[in-house]
């Protein structure tokens, strides 16, 4: 039994995956607030889809002027659902990329341009910045997840 | 090629391993079951949005008629973005949380909380529950999977 | 450290987990590509959902008309999304699945299907192919993942 604990505790103590452990929890934390960011629009703006969320505001029609889409609500929804489909690699593949044996330094530099791509993306979307600025913070975290995909076929590649 | 084998098993011995495992299925079959409430809304209120779903119908404008959106579709949809939403970070952080070497019983409590809140959120949906029913379930997967990322990057941290 | 080096990567030396690793990096990788895929119909669709987005095209109405909605991006799009909701439970179970020592012959089977299905999905999503082909290639996926989480259960069930 302690033998098991001292093994699992063995590879949070390497430091690729204690690198790859940190900035997951960064980038997936950094996805949780989108929906805290979402449920501040839908209150602050009145703005919701199920009729029980709206009861609060009375019966009937003076309830049902709330169940109604904002801009600023769809579009941190839309922000939200692009980090799903990009996190979701990063954190799927990152992990593979960790355990496949990289220097430290390689790592590190993929995880923290992903991370800081995905932040800027963030603020890129809700502020909104004139693009090119949010197409390219994506680009360059779709790139780093790319790179290690790549890294990751070349290692291991067993079909 | 055995020790190999051996290895990889011992991560699967850990208990608090094991515990992750058993609560990621469950939870992850529980958002997989949407797609077949989907499905069933789908075919009973006969609402489909590609046209070859509906090419059974017949042709034309007796076919088009079911490319429709229905309430109770779009309402089981969004319990299954929801899902994506909070089961994709728990799922992440808590691999990581369970390789932290936190105490079984600690980590069977986030890992219970979790699962029952999530369940619990679903029938609140789907039902649907008056809030804030749905609203506190979701606010108490969302508390368990926060604290999960504290105790990793309080154990891990490696920017 | 050396020692950590090494022990990550033994886990990454398991046959089981190479090929887990090879099919999960294929799959995430096809699910980015969708990005790319919808990235290209919006621009030759001239379909945009966010004003920044249509800014180049000039000011006023003449960039306001491209802000709309076209069936083609939303059926990238919704394949995209289905992704999401399939190949999340693939990536998190099939890495249980890989840890709980399976064979490798069993392990490949499941792994080479559902990949299989999943890149015929697309295929039939986005042509379109006439149902029940996408249909079927979801359902087959669904089941390989299914008979994954069930192997995990009976191996690792800890409540």
């Amino acid at each position: 039994r302690s033998e098991e604990m001292a093994k699992s505790t063995q590879l949070i103590d390497n430091e690729v995956f204690r690198a790859y452990a940190t900035y997951t929890a960064i980038v997936l934390l950094k996805m949780m607030l989108m929906s805290l960011v979402t449920a501040y629009f839908r209150i602050t703006r009145k703005a919701f889809v199920n009729p029980e969320d709206t009861a609060s505001f009375g019966k009937g029609d003076s309830a049902k002027k709330y169940l109604r889409t904002d801009p600023d609500v769809e579009r941190v929804r839309r922000g939200h659902l692009n980090d799903l489909e990009n996190i979701v690699p990063f954190v799927g593949i990152g992990l593979l990329y960790a355990l496949s044996g990289p220097e430290l330094s390689t790592a590190l530099l993929h995880f923290r341009i992903f991370t800081g791509a995905r932040i800027f993306h963030t603020f890129a979307y809700l502020i909104p910045l004139p693009q090119p600025g949010r197409g390219l913070s994506w680009a360059v975290g779709y790139a780093v997840t790319f790179s290690m995909t790549y890294r990751v076929l070349k290692t291991v590649l067993l079909l």
